[in-house]
C-alpha cells in the first residue's frame, strides 16, 4: 500500500519568491460523484466524492502581480477572458489577495491542453493551478489541505485536483466558516491496483444544459436526488475499502452504479436533466459487451455525453480500440501527479 | 366531461351461453407507471397506475369448453403454447374455473395482431381478452369491476385493458384477500382530450431483461426506487386533475416525468436494468425538438426500447413523420374501447 500524492504540493518549502509563480494541474474523474451543492457560495458538496486524477489533460497557470495595473488581466489559451470565466479567475483572486492581505492586480496567464470540443471540464486543473500560482505568487504559505480548501472556492471539483491518485473531497460539517474549514480533500491511501481511465469522446451538440444549472435543478426538482446522496455515501465507503485492497472489480462496480445513480436523480428532475446522448448508451452498450467478453471495464459519465471507462492499465490499449468503434475519439489516462509548481519558472 | 368506456364487457346481460365464447381487447399504455409488485402471485403493485387504452393491436381470443380433455389446449396465433405461457393461461383458466365450481378442460384460440418485432406486449390485452371470453364461457356473470379484478391475476396490465379510454388501476389495500378485493381499475372521467399516441418503433437486439426480473431487481435493489413510488402517487393526483380539464400538455408533462423517474430508478438498479437504447434517446431528442418547434409532444416509455409519443389528434400525424427519421417505423393509437364479447360469436 502505499499514498499516493507523488507530487504533493511542493510548498512551502519550495515556495519560489512571490511576485510571480507558474503551477501545473490535472483534471480528476471522479468515481464517487460531486453532484449538487449545500451552499452556492461557499461551495460546499451535498456528500462527499472520491477521484482519480490524471496524467494529461495538464492545465499550466501563470500569475505575475501587476501593482501599477487597475483590473487583473486573464488570458486563457491565448485569448483574453471575459464575462464569468473572467469574474470567476478575479473572484478567487481576490480570495488569495484577502488572505494574504495584498491588493495588487494580477496578470494570469492559463494554457489547458484538454483537446478542444472534448466536451470535457478544465475547471478542475484550472483552479487547482490557479490556487497553486496566486498563493506563490502573493507570498502566501499553504499547506496541501489549505491548498484544497481553497481551490474548492473557484470551483468544487479543483479541490481533489491539488492531489494526485486517489483523492478523496469531504463534503465538510456544518454551515458556515465552520464547513468551509472543514471541507477539502485528502489523498488516500490504495493498495496495488493498475488503473486507467479510457475517455470515449461522443459527437454530440452543445451542452443544452450547464452542470451548475443541471446540479441546481436535480437538488431542487429531483424526487431521487436526497436517496441518491444517501446511497452515494454507502458507495464512498465500500470505494475506500475496495481502493484499499486494490480490487479493480470493485472500484469498477461502484463507480459505474455511483455514476448511473447520478445520471438518474437527473432523469426525474423536472424538467429532466439528460447528459446522456444516444451515442453515450451506445458506449456503454460496449462496456458492457466488453465485460461479457471477460474484460474488467466500468463505465463513469460526468455531466456531458462523454464516458470515462476504468479498466486495468493492461487492457486499455483493447478497451480504447473496443469504444473506438462507438467513439468518435479516444484517450488513455492514467493516474496522474497533484498539482504543484513549476520550480524553474519561480525561481 | 364523459366517462370514457365506450364498450365496457357487456356481460351479464348479453352474455352468450356458457361453453364457447370470443372476447376482443386492446393493449394499454400507461401513462402512471406500473413497476414494482407488492405481491407476486397475487400480482398487487406497489402504487397505483393509470393508463390509455388503445385502438390498435387487438388480440382475439376464444375459449371452447372440452369436456373429454385431459388438459388444456393453447394455440397462440396459430402455434401451440407451450412452457411458461401455456402456463400462465392453465392457472389463469384454473382461477376461472375455481370461482366458477367447474373442471372442465378448455381450448384456448388467440391471435394477437401486434405486429412481429415490434417488441409491444401483448399481454394486457391477452388476459383482458381471456378473462372475458373464459368467464363467460365458463357461466360466470362477472361485472367489470371483478373482470378487472381477475384480468390482474393473468397480468397486472391486464386490469386496466377491461376498460377503454383512461383506466385507472388500485394498487389496493392491505395483504392477502383484503387486497385482491380492491386491486382493480376504474375507467376515468375525462374532459375534452383529443389524445393520440404514436408509437415509435425502434431497432434494438433482443430484451436483456424481462420485465419481471427487471421489476423484481429494481424493487430489491435500487436506492431510488421507493422514493419514486412515492413521487408517483403525487404523479397520479395531478395527473387525474389534468385528465379532467382535458389539459393536454400537463397530461404530457406528468406521463413524461413518470416514465423518465421509473427509468430512473431502474438505472440505479444492481446491476442496472436499462431498457433505453441509442435509439431511444435519439427519439427523446427529437420529442424535444418538437416541443422546441411548439408541437406538444411527450415521451414515455416501458421496458424496452421503442417510445409512445402523447400528443394532440390532429399533430399525429406530423409527429409520426418527425419520428420515422430516428425510428424505423410508427403506428398512430386513439383511445380505444374495453374488452367485449363478440356477440356474432356466442350466440
Amino acid at each position: 500500500m502505499r499514498l499516493d500524492h507523488p507530487a504533493a504540493p511542493n510548498s512551502p518549502h519550495e515556495r519560489p519568491a512571490a511576485g510571480h509563480a507558474t503551477a501545473v494541474a490535472h483534471p480528476n474523474i471522479a468515481l464517487i460523484k460531486y453532484w449538487g451543492k449545500r451552499d452556492d457560495h461557499l461551495i460546499l458538496p451535498a456528500s462527499d466524492s472520491l477521484s482519480m486524477t490524471l496524467d494529461v489533460f495538464s492545465t499550466t497557470t501563470t500569475v505575475r502581480l501587476a501593482p501599477e495595473a487597475a483590473a487583473d488581466q486573464v488570458t486563457l489559451n491565448d485569448t483574453p477572458a471575459a464575462d464569468e470565466p473572467y469574474r470567476r479567475v478575479t473572484a478567487f483572486l481576490d480570495l488569495v489577495r484577502e488572505r494574504a492581505r495584498r491588493a495588487e492586480r494580477a496578470v494570469v496567464d492559463t494554457r489547458n491542453t484538454v483537446p478542444t470540443g472534448a466536451g470535457l471540464a478544465s475547471s478542475a486543473s484550472g483552479f487547482a493551478a490557479l490556487a497553486v500560482a496566486a498563493t506563490a505568487a502573493y507570498g502566501l504559505r499553504l499547506d496541501a489541505t489549505e491548498l484544497s480548501r481553497l481551490a474548492r472556492r473557484g470551483s468544487g471539483s479543483a479541490s481533489r485536483s491539488i492531489f494526485g491518485g486517489f483523492a478523496l473531497w469531504h463534503a465538510g460539517r456544518g454551515t458556515g466558516a465552520d464547513a468551509d474549514l472543514s471541507s477539502y480533500a485528502e489523498p488516500l491511501p490504495v493498495g496495488d491496483l493498475d488503473a486507467a481511465l479510457v475517455i470515449a469522446i461522443v459527437d454530440a451538440g452543445p451542452k443544452a444544459v450547464s452542470s451548475r444549472v443541471g446540479m441546481r435543478r436535480t437538488v431542487e426538482t429531483s424526487p431521487l436526488y436526497r436517496p441518491w446522496v444517501e446511497s452515494s455515501r454507502a458507495d464512498l465507503t465500500e470505494m475506500r475499502a475496495a481502493l484499499l485492497r486494490g480490487d479493480l472489480e470493485a472500484v469498477g462496480e461502484i463507480a459505474e452504479r455511483n455514476a448511473l445513480g447520478m445520471h438518474a436523480t437527473m432523469l426525474a428532475a423536472r424538467p429532466a436533466v439528460r447528459y446522456m446522448a444516444p451515442a453515450t448508451l451506445a458506449v456503454l452498450d460496449s462496456v458492457l459487451r466488453l465485460r461479457q467478453d471477460g474484460v474488467a471495464a466500468y463505465a463513469t459519465m460526468d455531466a456531458g455525453p462523454n464516458v470515462k471507462v476504468l479498466c486495468a492499465g493492461a487492457d486499455a490499449d483493447r478497451v480504447a480500440r473496443t469504444l473506438r468503434s462507438v467513439a468518435s475519439r479516444t484517450y488513455i489516462a492514467r493516474r496522474g501527479p497533484g498539482a504543484c509548481l513549476r520550480t524553474e519558472d519561480g525561481r
